[in-house]
């Protein structure tokens, strides 16, 4: 496949790796970028990453076959209204954030005649923010999820499958809901859950993290991750974040209750099932 | 500093470690390794961790010099009256476990005249328990927390501290309850968190693990450690962790009602505060 422009709106992570690979694989002509921040703009095209930036996101899409959204997702409603008039004919928009639903929801009905939208979602990514991290490799052997509707036109959900496939990604497709109730589960409520923990601690004592070890560290790792990206992930997944973060709640209540009344065995039994489970993703 | 036998009770991952490690830096002449699985304590010794193997560990103990507790805890009190009518005059006893109030209050109860004791803790270990992790430098660089009382005695507890030193650890000396306090909020709390998470999972839809990245197998990775040895802890140090869950639970709650009552500059703060704690131990 052969893409003559790309725009990338969010040089981070993300969008940086996105263009290191389709640059790697030959995929496109030209890659531009747009963000809030030229020097981050400026470094990302020093390093070859981008080929031109612009503080306007309108200008980066001028002429854009293909139109990345790698922006946290709580900003993608305000640039498709700043971009919506200057997209051609024929332009598809993706984009790669961690939440779907309501997101795909707002592009198909932003989106102007004659040009499509294919959300997508790539399970790649760091505590690490910016373009310091990015890697041609990010996506390597990830899953990237994509998420069709009835809405979505078949040429372009093939094209942006392919383009996935040829950086290196394993495609899965699905529905939005389907999509924001796993990711719900397996990283959305884990994440708030990591940051619940450093804020334990610190009400307990904050100077013990100095006394941390390696599970610590591993566990809490991603409570490095950017607040603003969670902060629009909490808003956007909203009803199933709340949802999951009951079911947490009543199981650390019940371990802590089998603990109470010195029922090991429950409490036993509860801890090898989960083992067990996490094994099978070893 | 020469010691001439040492008995290591229990050669799993971090009995076997301290056994290389006194090797390793000719420390000791003779080690003897006893437990429960004798399949265990044959590789052991044809790894050349420990020098001879006995099912009963009163065995290993005659003559020793250095008696190390490397079972989960417990098991320590039960030990002792096993051990407790072979232990000759001057042997110093410690431990490695990951607990210390109770555990120190039981040993130092039940050691014989004569013979004293020094609780120890190293933060190190793994979520793979065994020998086959075992290593000389698992302590290189850790930091061991010794726990000495108002019955420690002063030349042992220097033993036991230049010791740890001699296998490269950094040694912290503190009251077995401050220890404990720390330890439910940085490790014990945490560690019980990974399975409630798993749990939580399992009871959205196993199935969805599948789908889980990276950030997800750093946070849980720690629920693969032996729930055996999580009970003993949980048992030992039940009021902390009861008391440290409570205030994960109501950190979780408010998180949840930050989302509900879409409060997000509150909750921005709460995960900027958390990240910048965490970030503290980079």
């Amino acid at each position: 496949m052969r893409i003559r422009k790309t725009a990338i709106i969010g040089v981070g992570l993300i969008g940086a790796s996105f263009a290191l690979a389709l640059r790697h694989n030959g995929i496109c002509t030209e890659i531009d970028g747009s963000g809030r921040t030229e020097d981050n703009l400026l470094r990302a095209r020093e390093a070859g990453i981008i080929d031109h930036y612009f503080m306007d996101h309108a200008r980066a899409c001028k002429d854009a076959d293909l139109v990345v959204l790698a922006t946290p997702v709580g900003c993608f409603e305000g640039i498709m209204s700043e971009i919506r008039d200057v997209l051609k004919k024929g332009t598809i928009i993706t984009d790669v954030g961690s939440t779907k639903g309501e997101i795909v929801e707002i592009l198909e009905r932003e989106i102007p005649e004659g040009v499509s939208f294919v959300g997508a979602h790539p399970i790649a990514g760091s505590d690490r923010s910016g373009i310091e991290t990015a890697s041609a490799d990010l996506f390597n052997d990830a899953i990237c999820i994509i998420t069709p509707t009835e809405s979505s036109r078949h040429e372009s959900l093939k094209t942006i499958g392919e383009l996935w496939k040829q950086i290196g990604a394993r495609v899965i497709m699905m529905p939005p809901d389907e999509h924001d109730r796993i990711f719900s589960s397996v990283s959305h409520v884990p994440h708030i859950t990591a940051y619940a923990i450093i804020k334990t601690l610190s009400d307990i004592n904050p100077s013990y993290i100095n006394m941390s070890g390696q599970g610590f560290r591993d566990t809490t790792r991603i409570a490095m991750s950017s607040p603003e990206m969670w902060i629009d992930v909490c808003r956007s997944n909203r009803k199933n974040i709340m949802e999951h973060l009951d079911i947490l709640i009543k199981n650390l209540e019940s371990i802590k209750r089998l603990i109470e009344n010195n029922d090991y065995d429950q409490l036993r039994s509860l801890l090898n099932d989960a083992k067990e489970l996490r094994e099978s993703i070893e």
